[in-house]
């Protein structure tokens, strides 16, 4: 019953798709963040669900942990191998299984990225919407409730996973959901699995919901005096039911990351980038709208993205953003926060956010989907220097502490993973436990990601 | 370790807020619909969280079954006490503990009702969206996962509720969700107690999303040559992606019976009830482009309804369509049926059932959220006469079959309760097992609503 015994198992199951070449440990060791190395001990490429079972049965038999992997794109340690054990990369299922195009719905592997179902729809009208930056993989975003850009139009992953196939801890094979747009069938292990980050189960198959491109897509970049203008100009939108498809805040300090970054030339002020989607005249008035709101905040002129390419240049450079920040400063690490808050407390959270960062040894530029009282300042730190450290960890304690004063939560769509596992007893009191008494129900030898979300004693 | 026991401490416990009265018993002991009345041993009115957390460690204590009231509008039997023990009514947990309008928020006891709560809103230009007809009390919406005809726009419960106080059946009292649009702290417990019907907690509070009142709402109403033709609009209208708040299908026997119980005068042939919210310019838009829709399946003249009371009208009319159906056959029984398919194959689920229905004994109107891919036959039996109910329950399972077959659900919105439990492995297979060790994980004594939703062994 060690970890050793279930990779000769493995090898014997998986030959070539087993590894534990040093290289292959070393890429899984490391996350995009400041955390330590942690590699497994060999590392699964199973190509079908009936592997990733198998694969399961051999580490819970010889008591292994197991760390599901997407592309590694998470922020907050969730697939590092903190105990060791398999690493299982998905990297080998991205089939895109079927579209149903009249449903609106699709059926994919988990390994299949963003970037690779958005191509296989390109002919077909219809979108997936969610968005967070980084070409995740689907089953990581779903394991992750990940959200993004356009979560304030079309939801979370949350809202647009319809049901999944997932292997539970023991190896058994189970579905959640259906086709259709709704049920009552009992309890929603959809929701259930969505954000439990491979603690619970494995994802091996997810049905996701699908949107119509909209007729009509306008974006949209103008100025601010100031942060808090930018604010307070979301409030009011998103107070006034103004359909944003995209509202999106970036500091001073973002704006010049991203010039130096994407080779832009925007003035170094605070600004909103915005999408509108809808029919040809919806976009008009909801733009004109949005406009008579961002005008009593005394916003700039607006520099109209109505060409698709110009539109997709627009967006990369913010989804390029975390790596527009990091190379503000070459050397430092990035430690990108992510609290979300009741969005009327917007203001109040981004406003002490920036005083505890004026103080701070490091730059934190600020960006954020605001539309939905989420922001992310990234911590440019020298890990160092134990000072700067020191210091991140205290800002980051403050920025927790505000989120839960404002009625919000210390992650907003990053995840727990192990990074803000320090949080969940504030956040959650005896919730925490109630999740804790769920994975150990569904998970009793603690194989499945361990270390993360939870803590079992 | 007695039910009796549980009351003698409970009497001692809540005093006037516990009635063993013969009448209270008979009243929380009967339900909607055709299943045995099953009274409890007494009925607990308690009058706040901590009395609640009381009642079920005392009921823990003494092994007796705890069954949540709120209305008693579910259908299928979620709130008969089919072991006995204690019914909580939550009639005296009324209050709307604070709305915020900037952040569209409330947070709510479990016995406000829908109308209630939109009583208490009249005045803030806000309204919960979540309508499944019947008055029911919002607590028990969550626990049922409830729907109903602005699903289609808004969501249902499972997308309107953003955060839970729940009281565990050891007593415990837990918070879920935040006030916060969104989060990613770990395993969704709000997602997993809305639907859970009562067996892994019972609801004290809830936090709700708001919406704001649209600018304008148009109504409608127009009919069709067929059933077939008003499916195949709805499927064509949803394919399009035109925004409609409500689109609702009724078959000509619904219609006969709105007639008859609400003295109104349709033409006695399929029809579609509709809905558009939105700014005037875009409903003007969107109402064309049904318009257009509906022309190609040879729609009949639109009847609009634009002023507010005849709207009001129209809509109190299909939210008694339960009762007009049943009031076409005095002494019957009404079995409400409640799939949920893929848009795609809502036409030949409709088509099947009508088959099924035309060689049926009794008559059997169909209505529905079709814009979900929900329907309802109401089945009108005569519940002495066997053969009847012998082909009621082949209808039931056809039509569960089918709705399997078909790639959707048993129950769009009905909920499990008991009714549906002889589904459950067919529509879960093993995930239905996965959600018996949830169950026992929270409740190992079993004691909160037993016989619903799980089976524990």
């Amino acid at each position: 019953m060690t970890i050793a015994a279930a990779i000769a198992e493995l090898k014997t199951l998986l030959g070539d798709g087993l590894s534990t070449a040093k290289a292959d440990l070393e890429i899984h060791g490391k996350s995009e963040v400041h955390f330590a190395d942690a590699a497994p001990d060999a590392v699964a490429f199973p190509t079908s669900t009936e592997q990733v079972a198998e694969i399961v049965k051999i580490c819970a038999r010889n008591e292994s942990p197991v760390v599901p992997w997407g592309t590694g794109t998470s922020l907050e340690g969730h697939s590092l191998a903190v105990r060791g054990g398999v690493t299982v990369d998905f990297s080998r299922m991205k089939k895109v299984i079927e579209v149903h195009p009249e449903d609106l719905t699709c059926r994919v592997q988990p390994g299949v990225t963003r970037r690779e179902l958005e191509a296989e729809l390109r002919t077909t009208g219809l979108m997936f919407s969610v968005d967070p930056g980084a070409d995740a993989a689907l089953g990581g975003m779903a394991a992750t409730r990940a959200s993004g850009t356009t979560a304030v139009r079309y939801g979370t992953m949350r809202d647009n996973v319809l049901g999944l196939e997932v292997v539970m801890a023991d190896g058994r094979i189970i579905r959640t959901g259906t086709r259709a747009r709704k049920s009552s069938a009992g309890y929603d292990l959809t929701a259930l699995f969505v954000g439990s980050e491979g603690t619970l189960g494995l994802i091996t198959e997810l049905t996701l919901k699908l949107h119509g491109r909209p007729e009509a897509v306008m974006a949209a970049m103008t100025s601010f005096p100031s942060v808090a203008a930018a604010v307070d100009t979301v409030i009011a939108t998103i107070q006034a039911g103004i359909p944003m498809a995209r509202i999106e805040l970036l500091d001073a300090l973002s704006v010049q990351s991203f010039n130096s970054y994407a080779g832009t030339n925007y003035p170094e002020q605070p600004h909103l980038m915005l999408e509108f989607h809808g029919s040809e005249a919806s976009v008009a008035e909801n733009a004109q709208r949005f406009a008579d709101v961002a005008a009593d905040f005394r916003a700039g002129e607006f520099q109209i993205a109505s060409r698709e390419e110009d539109r997709r240049a627009l967006w990369r450079m913010r989804h390029d953003g975390f790596y527009a920040h990091t190379a503000l400063r070459p050397g430092a690490k990035g430690l990108a926060t992510d609290i979300c808050v009741p969005i009327s407390r917007l203001a109040e959270a981004v406003a002490e956010t920036q005083d505890d960062l004026a103080k701070a040894p490091f730059p934190g530029p600020i960006l954020g989907h605001v539309g939905d009282g989420n922001f992310h300042a990234t911590l440019l730190v020298d890990v160092d220097n134990p000072e700067e450290v020191a210091a991140a960890k205290e800002i980051g304690a403050r920025l927790a502490e505000r989120a839960l004063r404002l009625g919000g939560t210390v992650t907003g769509e990053h995840g727990v993973g192990f990074g803000k596992m320090a949080y969940m007893a504030e956040e959650h009191g005896d919730a925490w436990g109630v999740m804790g008494e769920i994975k150990k129900a569904l998970d009793p030898g603690n194989i499945l990601n361990p270390g993360k979300v939870v803590r079992v004693n």
